[in-house]
């Protein structure tokens, strides 16, 4: 089906929800930057500003100094006292926390590291039982307006279960059911694959922001993709598209732990890495950075693990490179520690196998947002039905 | 950027294009069915069909018989005396023509059997030496609204430079710029690869109507993808996407011609097949038709080739599958052919290769164009700027 037909009614709604949206993902903006933007009238963006303010959702100031004649146009930016989200990232040995406004403005952050990967109850219970001191810390009262949650794994969003995280030791796991049971009544929890929610945070306010066609390749323990297509998120059928760790990439490589041969994750996993190292298997966070760590200072043996790494990388993005032609791949977890040492390895192999013609180019980078790439995208998530429909199930004012 | 925002001049034109939109899908609509369908209100809709009607795109007529009171509702069609595209599939060894009015109504159609690989001007000469009898042959006069073509190639949609075709040895062809400089006056030339056009006709009227995320693998010569996301083509950065034919499959495979071993088309294009049954290597389509007629006669050596063919036709399949998550896969060329006879062979190995929850499936078809699917596509794009505004540059007229 094509765009549905437009009504006047619907027509309001639709620009509350662009300016939101406008003001959301590039914090304060002038009323006459909106008016450009949207190409409506100053007195329509004045009315509908007026309505988000009375929905507690945006600010306006005056902005001080300026030395042009005339009325200075106010400022619209997200409420400081408005509605705030918690996002979290369960990743096998840590769950980090935060509260975050709109705007992606994070008041508050915690990070609980744990001894063993947590069950979906554990998960659940620390996470419902954190939310107070978090939400204290941030200095804010009464509940968010939703949960949105990150986990390694593939994930039915519409019905929150965690089909498979083979890292958590998760399969069809009811995850946002029982978190949504835990939590305060009426607070919607939403729950997002690893990096499929990376890539979203990259592309709303990070490295990828002005790119339509973006791969978020994450090596952690284990390694997935998230992918931005013609400018929206590239789901699949079951919301499982990107789950390539167990690609076979060489029919002849390692054993892998899901019973096939010379998957992905045996040549660029956190492990394989630290295995060529020579360096123990547990504890994989700290180990790889003391791998990048004695790469950086010259160690053969840790250099070698690196470029050795950064080829079998190489090789992978020239398959996603003929797959998806994009414009920019964005490397995180362990993969920006082996891009910022070897990226002239991952780009010469990278050029062996793509197909395209001489000279075409894909940009590679690393997250502008650092280790939460994942957090600010549960957030994202998190806030994404109240951007849609400012109103919610509210009715219009007169006007 | 969101959607823009809306204003009722645009309102109007975007609501023309939705009605015309529908027609040239589904065609003939009653009125009633496009009030129900868009939520406009009856003579919101009769007054826009009126328009279109005055603009020569659509007809009416009231549908003769019915037994129920009242006045009947008005039938909404193309109109048969309407503008028609020429639609053209340019392929290593035939170069096929139609025309094709809105609708996709086939009015004509002309394949031409080439002796030799021709070149970008042999076949834009073809093309344009060809129109005149087809045009005649459907009955029609005046020049088309545009020319689309389909070539099994990379392509700049908007250039219409063909980057690379290998099995036409074209690179960097300036295919769309010579062909529009020998055609009519001011018909514009629209080209497009032969997947991404496959992909887009068997979504608009085939087998994949109704679903959102879908992949057409077309096994020729050669092996290319065209992919739907989130129900919108997928063509990346430089339009490049799918183009996984070269994507090594196996580092220990056979040499390819492109200088890498183990590229998926050594192991499933047309050579392959003839190749492990034994069958000279030149006429490829009829080849592979003989191939496929004594495998279904039981013949062993062909049978054990289309079933080798099938396991590395699944097991390429299950990485599609995890990096995209389709909900349809369709196989044209030669894997319909594969398709029919060894489909367990297929999903054997692609249950193996996938990483999916268990129970899930992707299913997959044969396109229901047959092997017009590309033409078809090619159609679409030629309509494509004409159903986006069907006013083109001229003004709302006064209601």
């Amino acid at each position: 089906m094509a765009a549905p037909a437009a009504r006047p009614d619907a027509m309001r709604r639709h620009n509350l929800a662009l300016i939101l949206a406008q003001v959301h993902r590039d914090g304060a903006l002038t009323r006459a930057e909106l008016t450009a933007r949207l190409g409506l009238s100053r007195s329509t963006i004045g009315a509908l500003v007026t309505d988000l303010v009375e929905l507690g959702l945006v600010e306006e100031s005056v902005p001080s100094g300026g030395t042009r004649a005339g009325r200075p146009s106010h400022l619209v930016g997200p409420s400081l006292s408005g509605p705030y989200v918690v996002a979290v990232d369960v990743d096998v040995t840590q769950v980090t926390l935060a509260a975050i406004g709109l705007g992606g403005e994070l008041r508050a952050r915690q990070a609980i590291v744990l001894d063993a990967a947590p069950t979906p109850e554990q998960a659940a219970a620390l996470i419902v039982e954190s939310i107070p001191t978090l939400v204290q810390a941030a200095g804010l009262s009464g509940t968010p307006v939703s949960i949105g949650v990150s986990v390694p794994g593939t994930v039915d969003r519409h019905t929150g279960t965690v089909g498979f995280a083979p890292n958590l030791a998760w399969r069809d796991a009811k995850f946002g059911t029982i978190l949504a049971d835990l939590a305060a009544p009426h607070v919607p929890v939403l729950i997002g694959n690893d990096a499929d929610l990376a890539v979203l945070a990259e592309h709303s306010r990070g490295t990828a922001r002005e790119h339509s066609d973006v791969v978020f390749l994450i090596g952690r323990i284990g390694v997935g993709a998230g992918i931005i297509v013609n400018g929206v998120p590239l789901r699949g059928n079951h919301g499982h598209a990107g789950e390539i760790g167990h690609n076979v990439v060489d029919p002849g490589g390692p054993d892998c732990h899901c019973g096939k041969r010379g998957c992905l994750e045996t040549f660029v996993g956190d492990h394989a890495l630290l295995d060529l190292a020579g360096r123990p298997l547990t504890g994989a966070d700290q180990e790889t950075e003391k791998v990048f760590a004695a790469a950086r200072t010259g160690d053969e043996r840790a250099l070698e693990a690196v470029r050795t790494v950064a080829a079998s990388l190489g090789q992978a993005l020239g398959l996603l490179v003929n797959t998806l032609n994009p414009e920019l791949i964005v490397l995180g977890g362990s993969f920006a520690g082996v891009l910022a040492i070897a990226r002239e390895n991952i780009e010469a192999a990278l050029d062996r196998y793509v197909f395209n013609s001489p000279g075409e180019q894909v940009v590679l980078s690393e997250p502008s947002l650092g280790e939460d790439s994942a957090l600010i995208g549960a957030a994202e998530i998190a806030f994404a039905q109240l951007i849609a429909d400012p109103l919610g199930g509210r009715a219009l004012a007169a006007r």
